[in-house]
């Protein structure tokens, strides 16, 4: 039952992301967060930096500002568009390789693929804040508001484009609690758990 | 970081009960779940079998029957007692004893502790009817209709005592798809996080 794809969605904090680059090296696959920002620039012709700041926040005006934002001829709106050519690029990998997948609702876009193995990594906030003033230098007080912004917006990003509510353990294979059980044991157990 | 007791909250028909039975003969611990209905009758008065109809499942009949429903001196519903009875009942045995216990928001109840480990059994619909036909002979419209209403009425009575939202993954440290991992690999999971 190995998987070959393993998606990790996580809260800001949670340290989810550094977990899916220690699994992705120590598994030997390739990992998607950042990386594939210009592989998504190529392919919408916005500029990179446009996406970095708008990709998986969005619609992070809310739904007013949405329903007036700048439309194509199709009546998409700039969102809709990165987060096509985000899906396209996210199922394109899929097909292609063996890779960890950071956020990007990869685990909404790859739901048809049965070698997928979703993961939810969140934590208890004491931790969250520490390991977020650690690695931003900002102060507790910045942090939480940080924690609380950044969960919003991919929450309220998640239930747009999948109808699904972001952290609630039936959208994923396994969840865990990074601050409880440690990176170390939640790597250990992601990997165990995609047969690996 | 070995964790004393084991909570285990579940999704209709995703054998999570039996998980915790296996874990809990595999550790050698005792097992909470019917077991602790007679402890309960003793401690509240009720008959076993008033309990067991209503114990996890209440305020089954709504808010609005909640309401107007019998209540003590002290304005508390018939639910509400028994309520407060498992409530002690599980502080008790958490304080006494290594364990697993099944269901009864035991997660919220020993929150204050920092030697629980929490667990979130989920699955998907097509292996968990196939189990309720199973466990119950009944047909797969009349498990799908079980597993709606039974989850329905855990989800409420879990939101009316904890605030909090039944099967979201941040309330437990753990959560599994069983049908997806196998009941085996649960099992396995739970034990290394437990940290034994």
């Amino acid at each position: 039952m190995g998987k070959r794809i393993i998606t990790i969605s996580r809260e800001f904090g949670s340290g989810g992301r550094f977990i899916g680059m220690e699994v992705a090296q120590k598994l030997g696959v390739k990992y998607y967060d950042k990386e594939m920002i210009g592989q998504i620039a190529e392919q919408s012709g916005f500029s990179p930096k446009y996406i970095q700041e708008n990709a998986e926040l969005s619609p992070k005006k809310g739904l007013f500002a949405y329903a007036f934002s700048g439309r194509d001829q199709m009546g998409r709106s700039v969102e809709d568009m990165i987060y096509e050519a985000q899906r396209k690029i996210i199922l394109d990998i899929a097909e292609r390789e063996e890779c960890v997948i950071i956020g990007r609702n990869a685990d909404f876009i790859l739901k048809d693929r049965d070698d997928v193995l979703n993961v939810f990594i969140h934590g208890n906030m004491p931790e969250k804040v520490k390991r977020i003033c650690g690695l931003y230098n900002v102060t507790e007080q910045e942090a939480i508001k940080m924690t609380e912004d950044i969960d919003k917006r991919r929450m309220s990003n998640y239930r747009f484009y999948t109808d699904q509510k972001w952290g609630m353990a039936s959208n994923y294979t396994l969840s865990l609690n990074s601050s409880v059980l440690g990176y170390e044991m939640c790597e250990r157990i992601i990997m165990e758990c995609g047969g690996r």
